[in-house]
């Protein structure tokens, strides 16, 4: 059992909570909470520390087939020190950071043509959560994040995704108008949107090949993104309203794919 | 000049930040910035607290119409008190708060078919802001939410809404139930998402008289809400997704009835 709080793995795990850049280099993400960790696939999880009072949770994971010797007990106090939240389950789980290159999101799309969200810049972890969840429930076959957005796999946004973290395909990008143009090639259609854009997005066909670019909360998408993308559209907007919230907006273009594939 | 951070106007701010109980007992809430001062409507507003770095927009309020005697102008330390945000931009204003009946949003929809949003117990002051704001900007004639959902008044809600607080039309309901079956009545056809529903969102006429009922965040509907309603309806979720995030289902269904209003 680990009871000293300043071992490696607890400042490990503290760091793993608080910077992107440790999650980075480590190639590891944190999940926290009983159902989390029990949702987490086997093969990617590194490492599981759990309190006494959780040990039955530990115990489903090895024999799901789970290694031994990757969970360790940690006494309570230890825990909380891991825990990024107020009231901690009693169990993590370190889990393998797995990003898809765009190529091969263009290549596994499940048989159906892609669909992909695009996010540029946005802030908001929460929001960046909402969207992967929401995406994976409108069909969405792959995620693609700036390198400016929200780390997709900070504690806030993990959480926000309920899950959907382990599931849904991401690709991370450093330029958004270069992977635009690489789409555009791939015969994907590229639709921006775009608040002066005169095309609505209801006019759109997204049964084919289609991406869907979101642009930064406060500022909205950068000129030269919205340039690169094969469409302008817009999302019409009724009294006083300047502009919707990102995940507000992803969930329209997403459901409105998601409504004609299912209808046709 | 207000000087003294423990007169009774700084303790009524504090209190109607902190507290729902003491804006319902007021009618009066707290909206914080520049550009929410700014849009606030005059004969609404029942004071202004600016510092010297805001007195332009005081100024501007005065000669929109505002009572000069309204405004005051508040020493920076004693404003720092005052404020919600850990930023504040200097100037605040309290807003009498206005509910409408249900009879009266029945009315009063703009002479389009009326289309309501019904929020039963959501829990999440953000949340409940990016509804009121996506309300306006899909055309929703009315947003009614129960008594124990998150006060749409707090100050994180008021920020979320970006200024459509003072824009969409709001009515307060002690019992879902029974106003669905008010909604009945008056010829409004009333829609539950309920997550086991057979019929999907996509399969119904909402250019007529709508109403959507959302439930709470974690447990949904309440069975009792969910059979008062005319129709149970269901948003498609691929994946291993379990549920929606409670503003991406009011989005949705809001989204696809603004849809077929603008086709048709």
């Amino acid at each position: 059992m680990i009871t000293s709080a300043n071992g490696r793995q607890v400042r490990l795990v503290e760091k793993l909570n608080r910077q992107a850049k440790a999650r980075r280099e480590n190639g590891l993400f944190v999940v926290e909470g009983r159902k989390e960790a029990l949702e987490a696939p086997i093969p990617r999880i590194e490492a599981v520390y759990y309190t006494e009072a959780a040990r039955d949770a530990a115990e489903i994971l090895v024999k799901k087939g789970l290694n031994p010797e990757a969970a360790r007990e940690v006494a309570p106090e230890v825990f909380r020190k891991m825990a990024d939240t107020q009231t901690p389950q009693g169990i993590l789980a370190l889990v393998k950071i797995r990003h898809s290159s765009v190529e091969e999101l263009l290549k596994t799309s499940g048989g159906i043509p892609p669909l992909f969200l695009i996010l540029e810049d946005l802030q908001d972890p929460g929001n960046v959560g909402t969207i992967l969840r929401m995406s994976e429930a409108a069909g969405v076959t792959g995620v693609i994040v700036s390198r400016n957005t929200a780390d997709i796999y900070s504690p806030k946004t993990v959480r926000a995704t309920m899950g959907a973290i382990y599931r849904v395909r991401t690709a991370e990008t450093e330029d958004v108008a270069a992977t635009l143009r690489e789409l555009n090639q791939n015969g994907v259609q590229t639709c921006a949107a775009w608040l002066p854009g005169s095309l609505s997005y209801t006019e759109v066909d997204y049964r084919k090949a289609t991406a869907f670019v979101i642009g930064n909360e406060g500022n909205g998408l950068k000129q030269e993104t919205a340039e690169a993308a094969g469409l302008r559209i817009r999302i019409p907007m009724q009294g006083g309203v300047e502009s919707l919230n990102a995940a507000v907006a992803a969930t329209v273009l997403a459901y409105e794919a998601a409504r004609q594939r299912l209808l046709s």
